[in-house]
């Protein structure tokens, strides 16, 4: 087999965990794989490098942030090369420009275009491990590029689609991904496989395994990807195609997210052209709108309710206010706490009742339900913040998630 | 004026003081010079960088220690580059690989062998800084090569000989280059100009101002080169062709060293072949000898003395113990406990009776002379350690070389 293995910053935080870093990958050379491996910079480094250039001006040249910034990478992967051949692994340390991995110029946010595998899989063939600096690659001016935080895990998806791997494993602090979070429902179950929509899903409302980007490059290029804790010896969690999983469950787990909050416009007139009027002054804003509910209309006016992450709330009802005249409405009530939990699998696309059960169970529990969104594998409602770990409990029993 | 500007670790060993480097460079450009950088890694830096290296495998890959060692002078050009262009200057990074500085393949201690100046000239002329790492280059191989500790005087000279700068400024904790050490004799005087070749034998006895690969090429490219301090805003020294010393004094100054030791081997068979003997295992032992006195033959025999270096010593020994059968002799004496004192100066050439002047002084303090050398610009006495500051006092007076 061929492998990508990835590790993130607190895997290669001190000499210690390089060399346990360096045994981990001799042991996947020694059972007859070709081994490429990725890694971040070590713990706190990237955070000292960035402060640096924040303290020097703070609308710095983001083409001399990506110098400075990329350099704990590079450390990382000449020290993991050493930790390598030192224990008798053949390796060698890769900076993003000398691969080369191409990416746009957009300098402290840029996007992977193209990785030159041939080179790698050559010596690949030969036994040697690539060490690549993750994070990081060269622009069309011939510069540094960094692809923002938390960009590794993308760069080794991307690296494992160029190389052709059978597999890119990321290890990281946790051991895999869970129906739900353990520190709420201690019964959550550890998924061996999930597909790529359901990963995204459950990311995008919290579960904070993977970079998003790394997930929908790895749908995209079909790369198969492992999580996996780089401290336990345990088996982790496949991110695959969907057609992978045979025995496909009704859900692959339950996210929550206390990020929003919700704003009630009161009375607003009801005719043609108020939505786009409410909404656009949220898109001028680049406020994000998620859920919205509008209430039946009587006399002639109605309520309409939607939800914003909590961090744009103030930006969001500054806009409202500039827009009253326009909108005409009568009052704006914003609530911060609440708490939106949303139930994903990619079985719901042949099952129906997921949202019934739900429903069901919320009401069982006395839940009120503040707003509702759908998705052809997700389904979220809003409710108070208090309600969250009941509701994500109960939910997690009623939809058979519970371990043993 | 174009003017290469250098700037060593603990000139850029915090932001502090990068954003210091970065006014006097603004102050060269104010001037209407062009200007180009050179910087050193934040001081401490390169150190843990090493420790690191040295702690994973004491013989590890060059090329990996390289990858590893170099990231330190690419994190101060991007951060200097940041503080130059927050006060208004034009300036960007540049590392080694992207200008490039082409070097031999001897990764760890790589010479330079060609910089590409084309593109920064062209830059310079439109008033942008180039701000290029010191210490690090690219080899053969397209990896990241260095240059040995202390390199960065030499890419400063390098790119200064690249760029046909006019003068190359570099900038350290001492102000300037004097005719001995002030903390010896405090009426030491700073020198206005110095020739290279003095500053080559006052840095090889020990005024360890410039790197002397640095002086060495400086001398071969006619590179002006200027010793100034970092921290204060007083002229500095210029080290320049002899022929740009229009009032040559008789000396530049005085340098002294404890590092060497003395042996002497007692009554060796004075016939043809026994210096080769005894020189010949020095050498193949990698010893290096410097002032050699042999005795007047009596009665058949000879004593011979010789200097090494004190870390040497041991080794030396050792050898002339193994080689005792072939060399013939009765016992051996070391003695470390011996200075070196050299008087240097273009202006012997032209002048005779330098050394009578110190052989007559130091006998005139009742300073027994225990061997001599000389070359065209330099007479090197070896004495008691503990007369050295005594020594360099008495000649710096004999010699005229006290300030005003």
């Amino acid at each position: 087999m061929r492998i990508v293995m990835k590790f993130g910053g607190t895997s290669v935080a001190d000499l210690r965990r390089i060399r346990n870093v360096a045994s981990r990958v001799r042991r996947e050379v020694a059972a007859g794989n070709e081994v490429a491996v990725v890694v971040s910079a070590m713990a706190g480094v990237t955070n000292q490098l960035v402060a640096w250039c924040q303290e020097l001006s703070p609308l710095h040249d983001a083409r001399e942030y990506d110098t400075v910034v990329a350099t704990g990478e590079q450390v990382s992967t000449g020290l993991l090369a050493i930790a390598l051949q030192e224990i008798g692994v053949d390796a060698r340390s890769w900076a993003g420009w000398q691969v080369p991995v191409a990416t746009d110029g957009a300098h402290g946010k840029a996007r992977i275009q193209a990785i030159e595998g041939a080179e790698l899989i050559r010596r690949m063939a030969r036994g040697e491990v690539p060490v690549v600096a993750g994070f990081q690659g060269i622009g069309p001016d011939r510069r540094i590029t960094t692809l923002g935080r938390g960009g590794s895990d993308t760069s080794a998806v991307a690296l494992a689609a160029a190389l052709k791997a059978d597999r890119c494993d990321i290890y990281t602090d946790v051991d895999g991904v869970y129906t739900t979070d353990p520190r709420i429902v201690p019964r959550a179950r550890k998924l061996e496989r999930i597909a790529y929509e359901e990963m995204l899903e459950l990311a995008s409302v919290g579960a904070k395994v993977l970079q998003t980007r790394s997930v929908e490059l790895a749908m995209k290029e079909h790369v198969r990807v492992q999580v996996l804790s780089s401290f336990e010896d345990v088996p982790g969690t496949l991110v695959v195609d969907e057609d992978e999983i045979v025995e496909k469950e009704l859900l692959a787990g339950i996210a929550f997210s206390r990020d929003e909050a919700k704003i009630t416009i009161r009375r607003v007139p009801d005719r043609p052209g108020i939505a786009a009027a409410v909404f656009g002054a949220m898109a001028a804003e680049n406020v994000n709108v998620d859920m919205i509910v509008q209430n039946i209309s009587a006399e002639g006016t109605t309520d309409m309710t939607f939800t914003v992450g909590k961090a744009d709330l103030p930006r969001a009802k500054a806009a409202l206010a500039a827009a009253r005249e326009r909108i005409g409405y009568a009052e704006i009530a914003a609530d911060g706490d609440v708490a939106k939990i949303s139930v994903v699998g990619v079985g719901m696309r042949s099952h129906a009742g997921v949202a019934s059960t739900m429903f069901r169970t919320l009401a069982e529990k006395g839940i009120n339900i503040q707003a509702i969104t759908t998705s052809e594998i997700k389904v979220s409602v809003l409710i108070g913040a208090e309600y969250a770990e009941l509701a994500v409990r109960a939910l997690h029993t009623a939809y058979g998630l519970d371990a043993g």
